[in-house]
C-alpha cells in the first residue's frame, strides 16, 4: 500500500503541521492592524500568502481554509481591516500595503524561531471585496516595499453593479486590461450572483469573477465552483450563519473548502514553488476536485 | 509600381463591383420582411452574410459599411425588423430565422442572373441589439433550415444592465459559455459605454462587447475600436445624426467604417473563405488598421 499513501493531493490536508494565532496591534512586532496568522511549526523556510478578508467578515472565519493552505507549506497572513466600523476599500488597501511592509520586519518575530518566511516568494489573495482590495494592492493603489509574484481572487467583487462601484475601481470593462505582469487566478462561485430574497446577491453579474477573469492578462486561470455560493468557503459554522443572507450550495461545505484550498495550493505550488504539476492536473482533469468545477480555463498567453 | 498596386487591403474598398437595393415584402420572392441587399454584379458564386440592424436603426443606414464588405466578394442581406413600432428581440429573432429560411428560395430570384449565393458559406453579424439578435439566432432561439459558419458581433448589447435584459438573455456571466461550435468575432467600441449626458449609454458596461467576448468559446477574436463610439460605423450622415444621443469619436468616421468593414472582411475571408492571412495580419500588426484597435485578442483554443 506504499503507493496509495504516497499519492498526496492538494485537495487533502497537507503533511505540514501548522499553528493558527492572532497578533494584536499591541504586539512587540507592531503590526499596523490585528493579524490572523496560520504558519507551519516545523523548521524550514516557507513562501508567504497575504490574504484579504471579505466585506463584514472576520479574518478568523477563514481558519479552516487557511489551515488547509498552510498545511501544504505556506505561511498565511490575514489582516483584519476593521471591526464593526466599516472603512472604504481605498483605506483597506492602504492598511494591506502597511501589512505588506510589516512582513519584512515583523513576521519573523511572531513565528517560531526556526520557521522562516521567504519574502521573495510572496503571493496575494482575497475573498469578495477582499479580492478587490488584493487587486487594488497589486495594481499599486497603495505602494509597498515588497513585490507580489502571483494573485488569486476568490469570488472577487468590485461593487454592487458596473455603474455603482467604490473607489478604487478595478474593472475597466475591456478584456485583459489587468496588466499586472504576474500570473492571475480567479475562483468564482456559481450561486454568488443569486439572492436569498432577503438582500441583493453578494457577487452580482457584471462585477464578479467572470469580469475579473475577462480582464486578467495571461497567464491566467479560472475555476467556477458551479454549485456553491459566495460564502461557502468560510469555516463550517460561519458558512451556515452566512447562508441566511448569502445563497448557499446544497453540497458539503467541507468539500468546497477542500476544493478552494486545493486550487490555491496548486496555484501557489506553480507560481511560488515552481512546480506546475498540481495545477496542470486540475486543468487536465477538473473532476479530481471534490466539487464540480465547470468551467476550468487556463490561458497561457 | 506593380508591387504597390498589387497590395490590396481589407481596409480598402474591394475590387468587386456591387449594387445595393431594397426588396419589399410585395416582391415576387416573398421575403418575410423588407430587405436591404448589397451584392456583387459580376458573374460568380459568393458567400453570404446575414446582417441584423441595431435598435431603432434602419438597415439602409449601414449602406457604406455593407458596400465595403460586399466589394470584397460577399452578398450581404440585411433585414428590417420593424419600422416605427418596436418589437421584442424574441420577435426580431423569429423574423431573422424566417429570413434565413427565405435565403434558400428567394435570394437567387432577386440577384442578377449569374450572381449565385453559396449558402454553404453563410455567416451572421449584427450591430448593437442586432448583435444580441444574431447570437440569439445562432443559439437556436428560433429554428432555421440553414447553418451558420461564423458569427461576428459589432458592439453587441444584451440589455440595459446585467439585471435588466429583455428575453432571450444571451449572456450567462460565466466565461466561454457561448458554445456555438463556430468561430466568434467581437468588435467593441471604446466610447460605447459613455453617455452624451442626454440618455444613458447605448452599450453599458456589463452587457456589452467585453462580456460577449468573455463568454465566447474559442476560436474567438476581439477588436476594440478604442477611440470610437457605438454608432460611428453608420453611414456618414447617420453617424452625425446619431451623435447627439450616442457618444461619438473625434476621428474620421470613414476610417471607422473602413476599420470595421476590414475586420469583417478578414474574419469572413478566414472562416467562410478558408484564407486566414488577412485576419492573422491584423492580429500580428493591429496598427495596419486605419484606427486604433486596442486591444486585439485572438484565442485559438
Amino acid at each position: 500500500m506504499a503507493l496509495a499513501t504516497s499519492i498526496s493531493s492538494v485537495f487533502d490536508q497537507g503533511s505540514v503541521k501548522v499553528k493558527s494565532f492572532t497578533i494584536k496591534t499591541s504586539d512587540l512586532s507592531s503590526p499596523p492592524t490585528q493579524l490572523f496568522i496560520v504558519a507551519p511549526v516545523e523548521e524550514n523556510t516557507y513562501p508567504v500568502l497575504l490574504f484579504c478578508h471579505g466585506f463584514c467578515i472576520d479574518n478568523t472565519w477563514y481558519s479552516q481554509l487557511l489551515q488547509h493552505i498552510s498545511s501544504h507549506g505556506y505561511i498565511v497572513v490575514a489582516p483584519q481591516f476593521y471591526h464593526y466600523m466599516l472603512i472604504s476599500p481605498t483605506k483597506e488597501t492602504e492598511i494591506a500595503a502597511k501589512v505588506t511592509d510589516w512582513l519584512s520586519t515583523g513576521l519573523s518575530q511572531v513565528l517560531k524561531e526556526k520557521v522562516k518566511p521567504d519574502l521573495t516568494k510572496l503571493a496575494l489573495s482575497g475573498h469578495s471585496r477582499g479580492g478587490k482590495v488584493a487587486f487594488a494592492l497589486a495594481l499599486g493603489h497603495a505602494p509597498t516595499s515588497l513585490k507580489f509574484s502571483a494573485i488569486l481572487g476568490i469570488d472577487p467583487v468590485d461593487g454592487q453593479s458596473p455603474s455603482n462601484r467604490a473607489q478604487p475601481k478595478i474593472l475597466t470593462y475591456v478584456p485583459r486590461t489587468l496588466d499586472l505582469e504576474i500570473p492571475i487566478g480567479i475562483i468564482g462561485t456559481g450561486l454568488g450572483d443569486q439572492s436569498t430574497g432577503i438582500i441583493p446577491p453578494f457577487a452580482p453579474d457584471g462585477v464578479n469573477h467572470a469580469e475579473f477573469f475577462n480582464e486578467s492578462k495571461p497567464p491566467s486561470c479560472y475555476f467556477l465552483a458551479k454549485e456553491y455560493g459566495h460564502c461557502d468557503m468560510l469555516d463550517e459554522s460561519k458558512a451556515s450563519l452566512a447562508s441566511w443572507a448569502c445563497k448557499s450550495g446544497k453540497g458539503s461545505k467541507e468539500d468546497m473548502r477542500r476544493a478552494v484550498g486545493g486550487i490555491v495550493v496548486a496555484f501557489l505550488n506553480d507560481y511560488l514553488g515552481g512546480e506546475s504539476k498540481d495545477l496542470e492536473a486540475i486543468f487536465e482533469k477538473p473532476s479530481t476536485a471534490p466539487i464540480v468545477l465547470d468551467p476550468v480555463i487556463s490561458v497561457k498567453e
